[in-house]
């Protein structure tokens, strides 16, 4: 095959037209790298809650058409212009939150997001030249994120990690968003210890990486909490070790969860994205110690409501984006716990399908019957 | 003098008879102390801003007749049965927030809030058998908390803390709330570093015990927040560097704060116990990794309101009763400090008053005119 390096590249990618329309596969151009940007054959891309929260356009942001897909893994095309990290055939995971290494957050111990590279939802096209890379019968498709559901993306460097090469790109494609942010937030952002106590509001697959890291350290009870108790067969197989679901009773929630674990739980983790579900879960926590992490993207720009007392009786609230990793420099380091079976990902992938069946894909995780759909492109 | 022990005493207190009324000096009887309890004749009582919040009655707990103050020193006149760890002519502090030792939060590393003995402004008798110990003409006067506007009261152990009998009691008195608890948020709470950023909002004593533990681990610019603009002189002195009046510019005050901190401060404290304060403060935050911290206690039940993703991007939200002290094992490590001068009481107290006039101690604390006013009973 002749090399497609410096030419634009003719391939599949999955199109949305507007906010909730079906996507549709379409022969996509996507031109060569720019200054610092890298182009991507995308091998495998699992669809995430936040591809379908911008997909349905909850944030109203607008911008169509676009190419959705951000938890993928696949191989360096070709580079531009000044890179120097990657060669073509490079393994990579494309980041949907970068890192550029010099910035004031970049040199801080405390945050992953990088100033000029964290994760921009609203962006759809490349920062050098403020142009989209792809391009459907001559009419520019923006970017969202990695835009993975498109058999060929660019990324800045600065957004695109190295795999070693061993790596099962067919798994490990999951590190790139949702099971690493779970499995982070666990370790680094809460740091639960053996014995702790821990609910989780929200069993979609961020919740079951929680899970699976909450059990992984020991701890000791992990209440799960969904709406749909058809959810709770799996998460018990990930470490949870009850389940509640709140239409099934007509009390609080965090009433609920404090009658288990006598005053509440050391630490709740919200992995839905809901102002209401975020105030349930700092009511179940302990007071003196109890900390509640927000993990999901919330859709709406509804706030949260609390009383100060809340908080003064001990209590800490906090948010995380990607678990509080480090996408560059600390990602590497699950890849290789993944490779040492410190933690499966293959019980996430319940499922898996060609491009051509994305739409299946997104009804899938809309009904909550799959955990991640992996696409094959 | 012949000894009290074991009778009741007839002594001065000043009584509260209802929200807002002026306090009377009245005659008061005191009992003995029960098991497990100590009478502490006080020397010095200062006046602190929750003293005022509850006689203002903000909380709706309508205990009348009351005695308050809680911030005081003292010396053990007599001690109960089962009394082990004080005797007669001990120097103590009493403490509003107690320690047993034995409960899981004074067993944890993490809390403060003892599960028995902890802050109970809305019970106004004795733990064991629901009485009270004070009495004006034969009528029961209700507890708050130490209720140290009075020569003599009574508290259970666990709410008692020895001191060095060579701290002066007319300085220590103030560490048993407002000071310790403003150092205590910023060394053990936030745990500020040099160069650090901060932003104080309300410069009462514990927003100005903040500014002077910030200022002595070195924190950067310590931005001072108040509405009332007298105030800034003398926060100039405790370590703030810049101070912002919310009532003198017509933009929030967070954007103001963010202006002069590029994206704004490392830590924020609100030290007024005010839900919209509270919401200044967090948005005051540099994302990535800010943190507020709520010192002040609410008088009202207003929740306050915040967008999840202000926390997602990486900000922090917790509060603190006593900034994280245990009242009995740390708060002589403070003592200590002050003996040690490695930070300065007399600095905070602007007013001294006899118990006679303890209205108008109230009158110069409401009136922003006065840090610490300091009872002589």
């Amino acid at each position: 095959m002749a090399s497609t390096k410096g030419q634009t590249i003719l391939c599949k990618g999955a199109v949305c037209w507007g906010p909730g329309e079906p996507l549709v596969i379409e022969e996509v151009e996507v031109d060569p790298p720019q200054f610092g940007e890298v182009r991507i054959q995308i091998l495998f891309s699992s669809l995430c809650r936040s591809d379908v929260t911008f997909w349905q356009d909850k944030p109203k942001i607008g911008l169509f058409p676009r190419i959705f897909g951000h938890e993928a893994s696949g191989i360096i095309e070709s580079v531009g212009e000044g890179v120097t990290e990657f060669v073509e055939g490079d393994h990579v995971l494309p980041l949907f939150t970068g890192e550029c290494m010099k910035c004031i957050h970049c040199k801080s111990t405390k945050s992953n997001l990088c100033e000029k590279y964290r994760i921009s939802s609203a962006r759809g096209v490349m920062l050098s030249d403020k142009k989209t890379r792809f391009r459907v019968n001559g009419k520019p498709v923006y970017h969202y994120s990695g835009s993975t559901f498109c058999q060929y993306t660019v990324l800045e460097q600065e957004n695109v990690v190295k795999l070693d090469p061993s790596a099962p790109l067919d798994k490990v494609c999951l590190l790139s968003c949702g099971v690493a942010a779970g499995l982070s937030s666990v370790w680094k952002v809460a740091n639960v210890q053996k014995g702790s106590t821990v609910a989780i509001f929200g069993l979609g697959t961020v919740g079951l990486a929680v899970a699976a890291g909450a059990k992984k350290v020991g701890a000791g009870k992990i209440i799960g909490v969904d709406i749909n108790p058809k959810k709770f067969e799996r998460a018990l197989q990930f470490g949870v070790t009850d389940c509640v679901n709140p239409l099934e009773t007509n009390r609080p929630v965090q009433e609920v969860v404090k009658d288990m674990i006598s005053g509440g739980v050391d630490y709740s983790f919200e992995c839905v994205g809901n102002a209401q579900v975020v105030e349930s879960a700092l009511l179940s926590c302990h007071d003196g110690w109890g900390m509640t992490i927000i993990c999901g993207v919330a859709g709406e720009k509804t706030p949260f409501t609390a009383h100060p007392a809340v908080l003064l009786l001990g209590r800490t609230i906090t948010g995380t984006i990607f678990g509080g990793l480090k996408p560059k420099s600390e990602l590497p380091k699950f890849v290789e716990m993944y490779m040492n079976k410190e933690f499966a990902l293959e019980d996430f992938i319940t499922h898996e399908l060609p491009l051509s069946e994305i739409n299946d894909a997104f009804k899938l995780l809309i009904d909550g019957e799959c955990l991640r759909c992996v696409i094959h492109l």
